[in-house]
């Protein structure tokens, strides 16, 4: 299944080198199905891993993960206002089933609040029963007019945390947990994504929660992606669905629900937080394999291959490929392994052997070094946690790079305009942030967490406002 | 979530002691919607224990995972005649999307023949792409009229292998590998279920397949489950999705593909294999939790207490519950973790720590036993090693105490109406094998692959037969 595809240069056209280089990486395909991609074996293992790694940190906060049913009553969906009001044109509805027209429509999960907090109003009966703390990865459907491979698809994988909380300040602060202390260091160490986290407008907010929460990565070309997300759900869905416990003092009290999700689009996000005109780039953390090994050599088996497979085994931790086609030029493996995004190229040639080393390249610099060959482990080692340090140094650059303090409305729009994004006051109002947004395509991507409290007036309305929010264009 | 249900005796309700022993474990439960259920996070994590494992087989076998849309086009099925003929009847299909009426209705995968042989088009192009072998952990929809717990449900979560071969005969070998090599000895080592292997008849056959293939276990009321199917598709979806490659002789050739599939359904086999009255009974291998820990205490801290509390830190591979609850009798807690079918319970008591000494006590035979404090890990392991064992020849002891090699009639329904199974003649006419069915509820379940060729005549219609087949009833 080897690929030919020709990558356009990022500068040239953002987009098109998105789609290109996922294709040369064959990470993910359109499917026969408008709007559901296929998950190609390279693009699944590094979801493989990012729910591997995830699914540890959430043991470690006491999630358990259980599965809840992918149909949903439609009438479920309606019990809570906001959800139904939200989510409603994005739905799938099945309305035959066995051959029959069903008398009630199913819906296709687009999420689980609903299905889950009716089976919590079964598994809750006492405080002793709380926290409950479950998480499902499972498949959701919304529908998308719009398509893109990753970030925008009909059908995703993700996975989505529910939890039920005694009292409302509970809650609270288990989705600033979630957020905190799994998404933003997830982001941060395993995929070398610098974010900026803080809170939804509520006009951007999830549809049926009190707050939502999320961590803003920054692409390279100055949009942004919405990586995460976790929601306070106070005490809404808990009178929609009657989850009630039976409190210490004996009276009757609703549950408080948070929920949070990260999907198959954080793939997106690394393809375009790392990616450059060889390809994409992967994070050693994240990637399937940390490291391809390729001996310089015309026939086999050599002593050249020898040296080099003894190399693979040595090496084996690094889950690394062996790659010693003989009918493939090294030039045109170097090539398709870049455009694969494998952190660390390792190449043995015969005068290498003869000399006792080993040339190592990184795919993030393309920086040659040669190494003795009794080296070669820690070497290997420095340089794939230099490759991650790196990538997550670049991406803060980046969000550095791009941040423009702004204090009035010509400068916003410029700079808008010029792919960066903007610290800027906003008094509240909505009506105004949607005028900014049918104006410049920008919307608040947050209210940062880390903001200093300074008095100001609001860029478009010069209604006073106490801080800077984040506003940009985004994914 | 404490829960006290009381368990029908299996001799005296199968069927009822079937659901309460789920119920009583925690495994699962009816959601609201028909027909669909909700895993709850013990019944997930014996399925989790399943996967992991059979991802490694898989994965030893040359199989990668990727993932494929959950919705196809209704079309798409039709193009295999006995495919849509066959799954007709179970599909639930979307009619709308986005709020509009979709113009041409798609349906929820009740399998994945269709929607990835159509990717394998755009992916196989020369020999050398072959052979091709992929895996998907997904759920299917497959509408349910009588759906049970585990048994049939309308959504259920499976794994399906698909791969695509030059030859035929590779096909039918590889789909015969994955029966022999990895199912079958997953079945018994792991899940400790003893396995008829074979071939199904014509009739029992995949919709589509030339020839399925399936491991069949026996529950302990004497009905059988399928519980693992291999088919060799041959070049029939090659030749509706027109799945071609260019072979080393330069022509275009048409692929032969299999597929096969597990299921939560194993959960279920699970429980009816090993569980008694007081509960279900969980291989060492695949039980989430292989021993609970019980410091038997009035006070804590305590001496006591800490003891126990480092034998869990001692036995932590084995991932112990640590059960030091000071509102439980320690009477309900031996109790509740029989229910669970937790396969190892470590005692500590006073008297024992006094001693140097604790209690380890077998789930599967109540076998109590004094074992020295220096010996328990030791202990522990033996004896995890010994339930294993015993699970598997209990079921094999099963398999053989239920079987009946039966020359009439007369016999025949005698002894499938008393809950065994029949090894009998047959000939090979389907409408013969169709009016057993309605006479006796018994089918062929498979024409077993370790069978002596024997002439003898059809215990029906007295034609002429080469070999006996398994008779049984079935989930």
């Amino acid at each position: 299944m080897s690929n030919n595809t020709k990558i356009t240069p990022q500068a040239e056209n953002f987009a098109q080198w998105y789609q290109d280089v996922i294709t040369a990486a064959d990470l993910a395909e359109n499917s026969s199905v408008r709007g559901c991609m296929v998950i190609k074996p390279y693009g699944y293992a590094i979801w493989e891993n990012i729910r591997k790694e995830l699914d540890s940190q959430f043991q470690k906060q006491g999630v358990e993960n259980a599965y809840f049913p992918l149909l949903i009553p439609e009438k479920f969906l309606q019990k809570e206002a906001e959800h139904i009001k939200g989510f409603s044109p994005e739905l799938a509805v099945v309305t035959y089933g066995g051959g029959k027209e069903l008398t009630e429509p199913l819906v296709i999960r687009p999420t689980s609040e609903t299905i889950i907090y009716d089976a919590f109003s079964r598994w809750i009966h006492s405080y002793r029963d709380l926290p409950l703390r479950i998480n499902q990865w499972a498949n959701v459907v919304r529908w998308e007019m719009r398509p893109r491979l990753f970030l925008r698809t009909t059908e995703f994988l993700w996975q989505e945390g529910h939890t039920a909380h005694a009292t409302k300040r509970e809650a609270r602060q288990y989705a600033l947990k979630i957020l905190k202390k799994v998404y933003k260091p997830f982001a941060e160490k395993h995929l070398a994504m610098a974010v900026i986290d803080g809170q939804k407008t509520e006009s951007e907010k999830f549809a049926g929660a009190l707050s939502t929460y999320s961590i803003e990565t920054l692409m390279r070309d100055g949009k942004f992606l919405q990586s995460g997300t976790s929601h306070d759900l106070s005490d809404h869905f808990a009178k929609a669905f009657n989850v009630r416990y039976l409190s210490e003092d004996g009276t009757q009290q609703y549950v408080y629900n948070t929920s949070w999700g990260v999907s198959t689009r954080l793939i997106g996000g690394l393809v375009m937080s790392h990616g450059d005109d060889k390809g994409i780039v992967l994070p050693p953390k994240i990637a399937p394999h940390k490291i391809v090994i390729v001996p310089i050599a015309n026939s086999a088996p050599s002593d050249v291959t020898d040296a080099a497979k003894k190399m693979y085994r040595h090496l084996k931790k690094y889950n690394p490929i062996f790659d010693d086609r003989l009918e493939v030029r090294p030039g045109e493996k170097f090539y398709e392994w870049e455009k694969k995004g494998v952190p660390l190229r390792l190449e043995l040639g015969p005068k290498d052997l003869a000399n006792n080393k080993v040339v190592l390249v990184r795919r993030d610099t393309g920086e040659k070094s040669i190494v003795a060959n009794d080296d070669v482990k820690k070497s290997v080692e420095n340089m794939l946690k230099d490759i991650q340090n790196n990538l997550l140094l670049r991406s803060q650059k980046l969000l550095e790079t791009k941040a423009r303090r702004v204090d009035t409305w010509d400068e916003f729009v410029r700079e808008i305009n010029a792919g960066n994004y903007v610290l800027a006051h906003w008094s509240g109002d909505a009506a105004i942030e949607r005028q900014i947004k049918e104006e410049t395509k920008a919307t608040i991507r947050c209210i940062p967490f880390k903001a200093e409290k300074e008095k100001g007036l609001c860029i478009k309305s010069g209604k006073p406002s106490r801080q800077r929010v984040v506003f940009g264009r985004a994914y």
